[in-house]
């Protein structure tokens, strides 16, 4: 069973800001600002020691100078104010009933031994009280099913089934921007940063039983409990897939990332051994996470290990042939029922595997061909790659592709190539706001379709 | 001495068009508005069979009936009628006397035997006349430092110092789009094709003479004389890099190219080490290669092992290093002079190498911290990195980087990764347009300026 005090991370009936701020620039600003931009329903209280008045947009908030002096039940006080005010804070929201508590401020456990301890007995008061804390040194937390932006990153994240949880502050808020830039739709994103009291393994256990969440990402540099995480990975996995970058894989890497959060990198070949124990997918850079992140989450399992390639250009189909026998993807080959295509190519085009429509492939090849390929019981899974020519604006190829695979149930996986410029840029992003993994090189959707066949057959041995 | 016929498919002082077409949609049609809008400015003759006048823009060209009526001399005619006029074409060409003949028309080897043959035959008359051929079966050519655009790929190709070669028609033209979407400068695109005569070796000599190219990409199946390639790669790479993508891997994959341009893929382990001693920087995939390309022709050798990173966020930071580790470059470790950093950096900072800035790391701690790696003797290469952060405009970051760089004279390479939301790839896209290889992903930059290093090493044990 989920923690009632971190489901009120994620749905909070009422959070109130602490440190809140009138002055544009202040992260007691941004957080109100998000948190209204981005249409949070519940009641937002700020509070602020000098009971300032603060604007957003057209609303305006009268501020508390005191969490106690809020005339309503608090789940959620995000705490933003200066390290050494923390401790009372703490206090008072215990007092209040408060039940979680994301701490934005930072200068606890990343600057030393001091700061650790004081960390500590922030976790001593808030277990006294009941509540759970999240951070400190945080950037915040997301939760999109309920328009929830309590962070001071951008504010227009996309919704999504990916969950991202970040350890480090600076690169969790880049890698906002980058999924908004990407098209990578988020149900939540969560800071962890000193993981004082919430850490990976309790947000797991959330995603696991969370409705609008279908795969994690994890950017990690390091975990404090090494078993209870993979346990709990391994469990969440037989669900949902989890991938993770983990940084410090190399010695000087591992030294540079001990700096960096204070926590102890380990070695990279335990922790690979565990990620694949316990079904993990194993990212090692941001592009290939998102890569993975977008077929793990957005697709069904593959109900067998017949995959077809569709293409339009012989150059692009050889490489993403290349990409399937190195990551362990069989082509279908069954010659008779390949011929099916030859209905839709010029007589010198190849129904072999990959199937080659040839450049002067247009619309009507490629509806047929996908069509035929999603309807094929043992056509199992798809790649649809495209070289931009002037026989067929990639946009519209995206299109097609969108009505064929929804009009098919999206019941088999399917990913998709486009090679090219502008046009083929934009019908990559359509594709990825319809929630069909698109990439701009066939190796990528490759490698990508890959992973999710490597955590479907982890699975299906589990059993 | 470079052949003057292959002098003349860049630099030709006259192009006749035969096979232009009035008709927008046709092949023939889009290589003269190519021609035109491109903007070349030698004379051009297009030739039809009827005679009809072609409209381009205010432009109206009236046409010859046969190459034989053009009332001048001709030093490329590109050759656009269907396959069997084309030996007819031919021999008129030799009786004009032109130098080179672009054959876009396909129909030839890439059919069979019988195409093989017909191919043969009009080399074997070409030479007669002492003309080359290039192609069959491609999508044409393209030298920006003279405006010339004789392809029906997109117009607006960005001037830069890479060339680019290209086996595969269709992916040929979807790179072409792909490298103005991502700011790749080009001095020029080849399409070989079916390679009856002009080879990659051909035209990499006339690379490593021409003053307008710095590195040659090669987008490559199969070579026909292995031995003559790779002499000429490996005395090309002496004075500039070559990367090439090799297609057709696998066992599967290699079959699969095989019957795509009927060139024999050979053993991938033969052209692995061939590639290595001939110092050729082998990419696996188009992104890599490009990314290679960037560093590779934009930026000077390094004159010593010393990487500097500079970085506002640990985590990058981290991953950077991982990467530099795996690359075999040294990250620069004398901690008295890394201490320099320390002036641009709050208490909490890291001067140790990778440099953090921190979070909080504005437009003055950057300028310095560049300022004062680019200054100093003992660091070598230098690699800035930065989380987008509402501290610093990631566009501001990529001024004050292409501002001090070229203060400093671009005398040391310089990387840059930006990892963000829309505000960090135009930051990226700015960098590239000043010809400063930047990425989105701290991995991908130091993988580039690893490159670089491999063939300068590989440079110096020559001598």
């Amino acid at each position: 069973m989920v923690d009632p005090n971190i489901e009120a991370l994620f749905r909070p009936k009422s959070i109130a800001v602490i440190g809140a701020s009138e002055k544009p620039g202040k992260i007691g600003y941004a957080i109100m600002k998000n948190l209204v931009e981005y249409g949070y329903e519940g009641k937002i209280y700020p509070v602020n020691i000098k009971g300032v008045e603060i604007k957003i947009g057209n609303r305006v908030f009268k501020s508390y100078k005191s969490i106690l002096e809020v005339p309503d039940e608090v789940d959620m006080a995000v705490i933003v104010v200066p390290a050494k005010f923390v401790p009372q804070v703490v206090e008072d929201c215990g007092k209040k009933g408060v039940k979680v508590l994301p701490i934005i401020s930072s200068g606890f456990g990343e600057l030393g031994e001091e700061g650790k301890k004081i960390e500590q007995q922030l976790v001593e008061t808030a277990r006294k009280y009941g509540m759970r804390i999240l951070g400190p040194n945080i950037f915040g937390v997301v939760y999109t099913p309920d328009k929830l932006n309590a962070t001071f990153g951008p504010t227009d994240v996309l919704p999504g089934p990916l969950a991202l949880i970040s350890q480090s502050g600076a690169l969790g808020i880049a890698l906002m921007g980058w999924t908004i830039l990407e098209k990578v739709g988020l149900s939540a994103v969560v800071s962890v940063g000193n993981k004082s009291d919430i850490d990976d393994a309790d947000l797991l256990e959330f995603f696991k039983e969370d409705e609008n969440t279908k795969a994690i990402l994890i950017y990690m540099e390091g975990v404090k409990d090494g078993r209870k995480f993979m346990e709990t990975a391994k469990e969440v996995s037989k669900v949902k897939p989890i991938v993770i970058i983990k940084a410090g894989r190399s010695e000087r890497g591992a030294k540079a990332a001990a700096s960096h959060t204070g926590s102890l990198a380990g070695s990279d070949k335990v922790y690979d051994a565990a990620f694949k124990q316990a079904g993990v997918i194993r990212a090692y850079t941001i592009g290939e996470a998102f890569d993975y992140a977008r077929t793990l989450s957005n697709l069904p399992e593959p109900e067998g290990e017949n995959l077809v390639i569709i293409t339009n250009g012989g150059g692009i189909g050889v490489m993403a042939t290349d990409a399937a026998e190195e990551a362990g993807l069989h082509l279908y080959d069954n010659i008779e029922e390949l011929k099916v295509f030859a209905n839709h190519m010029p007589p010198f085009g190849s129904y072999k595997n990959p199937v080659d429509l040839t450049g002067m492939a247009g619309a009507e090849s490629y509806e047929g061909a996908i069509r035929d390929a999603l309807a094929h019981p043992e056509m199992h899974s798809i790649a649809v790659l495209y070289c931009q020519t002037a026989v067929l604006d990639p946009r519209d190829l995206a299109d097609i592709v969108i009505r064929e695979y929804n009009a098919s149930g999206r019941k088999k996986p399917l990913v998709v190539a486009i090679v090219g410029g502008i046009e083929a840029k934009e019908a990559i992003d359509r594709l990825n706001e319809e929630g069909i993994p698109a990439y701009p090189e066939p190796e990528r959707a490759i490698k990508a379709l890959a992973a999710l066949y490597r955590w479907s057959r982890w699975k299906a041995k589990q059993k």
